[in-house]
């Protein structure tokens, strides 16, 4: 049910065309698809602009079949991420159409989401940190945004960010992945005007603490504008580049 | 120096019309302002879309007026935050023109930016997050912003959220202030599609560990897409907002 | 030994009729089960109104069997949880009239607890919680309590808890199970007068650090009156619930 | 508006003698009074058993009073904790026939809840920890509940709390409060049956770090059935017995 | 080289008979036993009582073998604790006449310590305790001490601790094994006046945060007077137990 | 009430002399002075063999007053620690006779404990950790005890312990005092045999984090028999010191 | 490209012979090699005096041949740490003219550095934490410096410590590795005036965190000089040493 | 006491002519100067390079002029850190002939320590971080090095740091000293190939938790050589500086 058909079964309701208790149920039953052990939330797309994703880790490869399969008849596309081997091969088995991108565990089925004007730049700090930020990548490509990888980029190499400034300088959104001692973003947000978000991961020696020192980094980094996730969230980032994406859009739309 | 003189310079170099060591030293020189007990950054502006503000938590008065006069002189205008008790008194004596933000504790002279079309929700949990909560919406609104406040619309009462989601729904990006249990984020989020910042404040009994269960809360809100800032940082709330606006009128503007 | 048995030992002794060192010794003797490796509690129903469940986690199969006849043939009921895979087999060989939960890895055999007029409304914010929620559901109906899951209500969807509310304002007490930020207590109690008892489990990202994160929000509510639990102790939320119901009862009694 | 007004106002718009824009203007405007820097939430007590309390730390004198004012004009009752030497003074003086509660740091005002048949026993594991327990005491018996102080009764101790077992074995409710090593509630929730409130609070030398060792203590207790609060969170416990007794209320009434 | 014979030494060179250089040479090479991958302080005894005890976690089962058979040799006994399977094996192939103490993981080989008069009362709180609690009581005897195991005392179950208290108050000292809330140390040092010895465990549901809540209840504790050692260490409370009867037998021999 | 009194009362309840209430009420009201706002102990010397003493951090002078004279009264002595500017203040001038210790913050008053034969000696790391070994010191001399203090003896000048050894070993219990890197329990337990109770100080720069890493330090401590106090505990040393002195008198005295 | 060339390519630019946009191009291009999956700093030995190590935790076989090998062609030499099993076999059977440290876990390949007139002592407390002084000691052999080990040195036998003083006295930079307390960095810099080298292992119980004890300790040692590095970190150690080493040998050549 | 004069002593004693027992009375009492309240370490320059300096913060007044009066005694030159007003003036009195550095709150009297070929660039990322890089650059000078001051040149403007690395390629130590997200070590240590110190400063918004985030970051600096102070800790990374020339003087005057 869209907004359209929302404001129908209103007023119909006001103009007594409908009893309250049958509006009530229509709009108890219809945004959720209920699986006995998940109730899938068919309305998010309505209110925040994405439908549901299938976060795989823990989850059975049996369940995960059946609610891809459920939110691909509600929505024609699914996304999963963070899939564990077993995930993914029963995904892959049961959905042979979907395109399965091992660096980042995430498999992608279903019509993609329509291309937007907005050109992210994702940089990855070391070669460590590639799968969380392919996964940033890969959701972003999959939300409609185009993605541009910029590896091995980190703070102790400076130079090998300076040369990338002028592709950088064109870029709508920075996605900045790093992990040890988290330092890229407070780089990127001092060379550029663009949103930059910070996806710490839980790479390095032991006072890494699994990202936590990397995560500390970001959250106190001495350029402002620095949007923060958490702990190998490339997922999350490229949800929120969607979401800038989106309201600049709109913005654009309302002149 | 803006890109344009810039350019220039280089270009004669190249032709030979300036040496080398000269056009090193305009470049050298230029951009930093040297007080002796700080270096101004002037081109930040240049590179990251806002000039430098001042931080005056802990800077002695007489510093602070120094800074925020050389701001002044090469920007036309200066935003200065967490300004305490003497500090502000100095420089609102020193800068009559001001204006004086109390409960944000924040000092604005100057031009404010041009304004842009960007609506920004600020909705605050309870009202002790209200001063973190006016820092970002008057730094919204020195941006160019507009700045909608909505107070006391926490989790705890949630038709509270409800009943402005009509007025919500127009916004361009959400900032959600919150102390205690951080919940606002997850909510919001879940009800808007925009970007939402999200902002812990330090606000609360003795396990919120001065904000740092808030922050947790927001890093690990369920519904994606949420920009978390470090704690009480109203300010950096406001310039991530200000970068979302302009890169989404950036992309208008290449339409 | 109950509380009438006690009373007239005591007031034998005084009367003469039983030596002090004789009713030392059985007073002494009686409350437990001495097995070796462990020294079962087999007063503690008199005392606390509930018998010694078997804490099933890191003990070998043959303790855990030993353990729990010892306690069947004392209470005639036992309660096993946090069954690992090799326990759960070995009490399932030795006591086949036992029910197994497998999701809840919780084995209970004998006559249930007396049903009390008490429904528990169990909240389940998402999917991964369910093992959690479900050790609390199976323990409450051992226990004589009604248990009503609700699955996948977190607040990322705050529709779907409520659409949900003309059940749970019919619950008696709400147990809320949450991980990644824990918000879902909040908004209970925000929203029911009944106790709500908050179970953080140890489900998300990095920053969720195994649970903290969820616990610190949940100790942190907004909306007063929630009842912390420890970690995925989704046992303890069932014993406070019956306690709970079993004062209430005791108070209609008393009437 | 209570649930009746609420009914009423519904079918009415169902019956189309109230157009829809008129019900949603009421329905907006009426549960919430904004005094400007506050929204207070006049229709708490309907969802959540109890109206809003005022949280005194931090809030400005002049503030205090006008939010104490209107909720007093709302609902004839008020109840303010956590007061800092000037808050209380202004209120007191604003309010002359409100109670202070001095070493509980509250004010009541107004008529108190209806007495409940319920029996709190408070007990204070140390002297430091008086204030905590004498505000949830406080709080208790202004919700109507019966409070009794048992002081002095840690665990280092434990004869003194063995000899108050008679008294002790009459409660409903159990509230714990204890600070330093926090073991109280585990001995407590072994002796008695009823639902036992843990408070932990910040009182204690280096390695309690304010709190935080006896919190821990208590989410681990080994007797299960302890419903944890924040660090110093007296009102909390109130709140929770509240909502207890209220519970095991209507479950009387219901027979 | 006991006492003794070191103080001839040095008289020796006050002398003249020994040349400084000859001196220097015999004290250096003497107390160590070089293997190449370690070196074995044999003088350990001389200095603090007790020899060189051999931690076997992590260590090659070869390394172990040629470890403790160098020990053995210099004095004529040897204790190896934390051994893990393949470790334990090895060592028992190769010295067969040691004794194995499986639950424990702690071997002992040659003659035990001569007994001293000192009775050591071991309490554990919980079942799954034991491991710690024997690697304490078995290194305990094999330092000379009489141990006494008290299994399941908990406080969750104070009675089970008062009905030994005619037998504990027989003991020079208390070692109190806990996890999970680790609140036996206090109820223990409330009880008797001899050193009371803390060992926390790291057994304990998510909070536990694997022994560190009961590491800070314990150093917590309400009662002055415990000794806490690091989490599941049994062995170092054993070594302070022999500690505290030496120097005791020392001051009684000295009268 | 001694041990051999209620020895005399129990037998008479059998005999029929006395009637079981009668001596319930004796047992009941005697240990306990309830001073309102605070109930002693003061059966605890009986218990655990020292009376209660009295922590002056944050009570009130009159309060503090109250405490000590009663206290007093039942047992001819009196000990206050942790004394702050106002109650210290009010202590000396109610209680004229007693002897104030200003760095150690200790007020003593009355007889002091019967001397025993031991020997306390207390290491100091640092000049700055003065207070916290003074408070160690006159409890211990308090307690009946031989303090020998040892300042400046730290790590970082390793001689000036070695120094120190003669006499060092003549000592029959250790009290190590130490902040910042809490390195001197190790270098203590390795150099003498007797029992080394380490107490860690709040000072030291940032990433101490007020005592923490002296703590950590000292319950990781390589040389085993170490036992840790909390941080800036010297009380509890002395107790521990007393507690290890008893036992070997009381050992010495079965010979 | 080195810096005689660079000089060249600039005065080039000025002279007009190399166009601008040329220059750009070569100093773009050069001093990476990209590998598709990594990024190869082949310019990090001009700056920062050492090239790239490869950091072998974690990466695949093939990407660790592949990079180890273009790394070998740019610069004759190519050092591995952290290699799992898997890695180092790949490495050892593409590169069979390398060499394998098996216990510091390090492939070395190509032609060592030229030998520096520099002795390093390296310092182990204990046998477990020798692979990581390995990996120190190895790497500081690559790079040109000898390399001395000291092993079993720990605080708690200081006497290990005291006899090696002569040779100790001799070296140029200490490196002191210790898990556990992390005592040994503050005795060595007690004794030494050379800059001493911190390293944590992650050895110890419970409450050593995982080298955080350790960590903590050193950075709060009270001998000052200390220079710590992260939790396991032989190789930063050694690359410190030779930085330390280099800086030594420029200033003796600017004599 | 130096080298030569203890070569002496002990040649003596094994030609007979002093006595063991005079030889030890002078070994003894010679190095320390023991002013009752502390004992100086007169030896520790003879071991560690530099005489003991005074740590200010929490010092009396007089005990601080009488121990820096006694240094200055000794060794012609004392050096007094953190040093708090009441302690400054003071000893500004007592020494009028000293030098007050006051944005250091350092205080040098008598002779400096030779100069030293040794420049030490001294880099701090923010205004804010001046008082900590004070104290490093006046100590440095005091020690007879070279220091040259680099304010606000922070990571988030990269330029202001680039634009000096001709000058910062001159220096043989550099010291970088960074509050917030502590990332400027990683960028100096990837620029520069001399050794690098980080000193983290307590400078921050809230979840830099004074400093631990700064710490974190610099001690997982990705690029390897960076030796990490303790939080603002200004006068350690001095301290190492001085090792770090004082190694390198002695190598070049091997050669």
């Amino acid at each position: 049910m869209n907004r359209a058909e929302l404001d129908t079964l209103l007023r119909s309701v006001a103009a007594g065309e409908t009893q309250p208790g049958d509006a009530l149920e229509r709009l108890a039953e219809s945004p959720f698809a209920d699986l006995g052990f998940a109730r899938l939330d068919l309305h998010r797309e309505l209110r925040s602009g994405l439908p549901e994703a299938v976060f795989g880790q823990g989850k059975e490869p049996d369940d995960l079949v059946a609610i891809c399969r459920r939110l691909l008849a509600a929505h024609q596309r699914v996304l999963a991420t963070r899939l564990e081997p077993r995930g993914a091969e029963a995904l892959r088995a049961a959905l042979p159409e979907a395109t399965w991108h091992p660096r980042a565990r995430v498999l992608t089925c279903g019509t993609p989401h329509a291309a937007k004007k907005c050109k992210v730049a994702v940089l990855v700090a070391g070669t460590s940190d590639l799968p969380v930020a392919e996964e940033a990548a890969v959701c972003a490509e999959w939300f409609g945004l185009g993605a541009e990888r910029h590896i091995d980029v980190g703070v102790a190499g400076v130079h090998r960010v300076l040369e990338r400034l002028p592709e950088l300088r064109q870029c709508d959104v920075a996605i900045a992945v790093a992990g040890m001692d988290g330092a890229l973003p407070t780089l990127i947000a001092g060379l550029l005007s663009v949103p930059v978000i910070a996806v710490p991961t839980s790479v390095g020696y032991g006072a890494s603490f699994h990202g936590l020192a990397a995560l500390l980094t970001m959250l106190n980094a001495c350029a402002p504008g620095v949007a923060v996730m958490n702990i190998d969230n490339g997922y999350g980032a490229a949800v929120l580049a969607q979401r800038i994406a989106s309201t600049g859009d709109r913005r654009a739309l309302d002149t």
